[in-house]
């Protein structure tokens, strides 16, 4: 089964967003954004130039001036390509010549600028030295909601990225898994998710016995062995925009101890779901399902926080955690990922995507939660 | 031919590493350097996170001190089986902690410090807000030699990079070009760099025809037609350290203007590799090798800089542009690649690596520059 991919944005659509940015900008007292390649540009413009390099390449939106790229002058023809193109004015530089000058000449000197979190401290340092008397606040922390909230067009994407990684999981449970490496594991999660329609892999995490107590181990040599835990999380982009799903599955029939510890995930991320509800802070939904596996005795067990955004990347703000008081709104998408990690024995992982809706959570993943017994 | 892969470095070479940094750094009047994941950490630690996100992983080096990297409890295991893992101090966060304090912890408040260039923006005005009276410089701006230089362990590396890429030139100009896609030949050129060692595959530009004249097409779905130039230019890491070459070749006979475009490239770029010596300012080997394609009336269509470095990346400072006044160093290496890019009609590139000695060059890709004909 191939998913259907829902059609690619046009430049209107990138227009909208732009005009939608440098609105937001103003009304925060901002003299403007300025963006550099990464997901904030994917999602202005359309835009991803092959490599990032030294070479400036900047969105320059300035509240009631046209959208301005400024690119170098080698990328233009693949910048004059994408699809939010038509709806701003490339501005090349050719090697040799300024770009932060040209940036300067297009903005207030004095102002403040939100920056992409992942400009580099190279350009930010010299944008901050041509342009004397600004200064700068990081996007995120800036607008925190520009791309948090989707829209249902975006909502329909990463429905679409969902329902092929569950088709993905429905697929891997089938597989072999005793006596291959995690790596051949790995690839076929990787096949399946291309197979459902994913143009792109991020992660695909196979952590098999002792291995799945490192929450950030991928894939590697371990034969996996009848009777191990076996963490499973995969994810991409699907029409550009993100999944990511973790399922825990066993090599045959699992300990009391391994039903009991998978039992708790699954309450903690039964409760960390239905917490979602707008106007409840971030960290609310990270605390509710904290409390459940910190009550059964695991608190110092779980070692992350329990969820982060999802849009045109497969991690983004915004942040379940504590001390993030941000309060859900309706069309946030996130993960609900909580873990418990024992050290050098097993771990388990739940993880759904869920968006926020008017009166509730909706989850983009439908898989069993249950433990799947595989062979 | 599998290429033989140099031993890899060990915690002493890191160690031996950080302190001569640690001693730029001190001569340069830093207070330290702060180092994000990328090619500086790699270098100077042999990590690379899985992924780069938003949580900070940061290298503190401050002279006197022994080095430190914050890193996010998370990673903090495969940070800790980093070959330099063992010359450092681990200082690891977990989530909801402020790492920006820690590293505060650790330095001179008021001091100038040295950031590696692709640090994240959010990141450096989270530091900068957390040291009051800091203030920061681009590593490339205040060390520009600290990676440039490369010694006898590393130029080995380069060398056994670019004989691997040779052999994959050798083996390519065999393949059937005609009535195939871009993207086919692409993945054999994929598939011999790894055959040859290679560990990653960091470009495979395939740019037929009309496509050669835009310096950055990768390679797309066009079929590939007797009578097309095709600019090759193919690259990667072999051990750790970079491959780049490039060279352009034709399918059937070429016409009389495609061979003395071709016959103007290779003189500029015999010219550029002659013009490199110890001493002799980077922009000299650009303007040596532009004088040669503008006296030949090409000027306008050589829109690009002549070369650029290469070590644990296979893009890196230093540039050979105009306006670079640096001058070169024995144990630079970098690459010298004039083109011709004629619009909507055809490109011509030849590349090589070269490496300065004590008295001139040495190219570290040693496969003819005359233009080859394929089938």
């Amino acid at each position: 089964m191939i998913a259907r991919t829902p059609a690619p944005f046009t430049a209107d659509d990138y227009r909208a967003r732009m005009e939608r940015a440098a609105r937001a900008a103003a009304d925060a007292g901002l003299a403007g954004l300025l963006v550099a390649p990464g997901p904030d540009l994917v999602w202005l413009t359309g835009y991803a130039p092959t490599a990032i390099t030294e070479r400036l390449t900047l969105l320059v939106l300035v509240p009631g001036q046209d959208p301005a790229l400024i690119v170098p002058a080698l990328e233009a023809p693949d910048a004059a390509k994408a699809a939010g193109a038509a709806a701003l004015t490339l501005r090349d530089w050719t090697d040799g010549k300024d770009p932060y000058a040209a940036t300067a000449a297009l903005v207030d000197s004095g102002g403040r600028f939100g920056i992409s979190d992942n400009a580099w401290a190279m350009h930010l340092l010299r944008l901050s030295h041509t342009l004397p008397g600004s200064s700068y606040a990081s996007l995120t922390e800036a607008l925190p909601m520009l791309r948090a909230v989707k829209d249902a067009a975006e909502l329909e994407r990463l429905a679409a990225a969902g329902a092929a990684a569950d088709a993905t999981f429905e697929e891997i449970r089938k597989v072999p898994f005793a006596g291959r490496h995690e790596s051949e594991v790995a690839a076929d999660l990787a096949r399946l998710l291309r197979e459902h329609g994913h143009s792109t892999v991020d992660f695909t995490i196979v952590a098999s016995g002792p291995n799945g107590a490192n929450p950030h181990h991928e894939a590697g040599d371990r034969v996996i062995e009848r009777g191990d835990m076996v963490v499973l999380d995969f994810g991409g982009l699907l029409g550009g925009y993100g999944s990511d799903t973790s399922r825990t599955v066993h090599v045959g029939e699992p300990t009391e101890e391994e039903r009991r510890v998978h039992d708790i995930v699954r309450e903690a991320q039964e409760a960390g779901f239905r917490a979602v509800r707008p106007g409840v802070a971030c960290q609310e939904v990270d605390r509710v399902a904290r409390a459940v596996i910190t009550d059964a005795g695991y608190g110092e067990y779980f070692i992350h926080r329990t969820g982060h955004g999802i849009g045109v990347t497969t991690h983004e703000p915004p942040y379940m955690i504590e001390g993030e008081e941000q309060p859900l709104v309706p069309g946030m998408c996130f993960s609900v990922e909580p873990g418990i990690y024992l050290p050098g024995r097993f771990g388990v992982r739940i993880e759904d995507i869920v968006t926020v809706t008017e009166d509730g959570g909706r989850r983009l993943n439908e898989t069993t939660r249950d433990m799947v017994i595989v062979d």
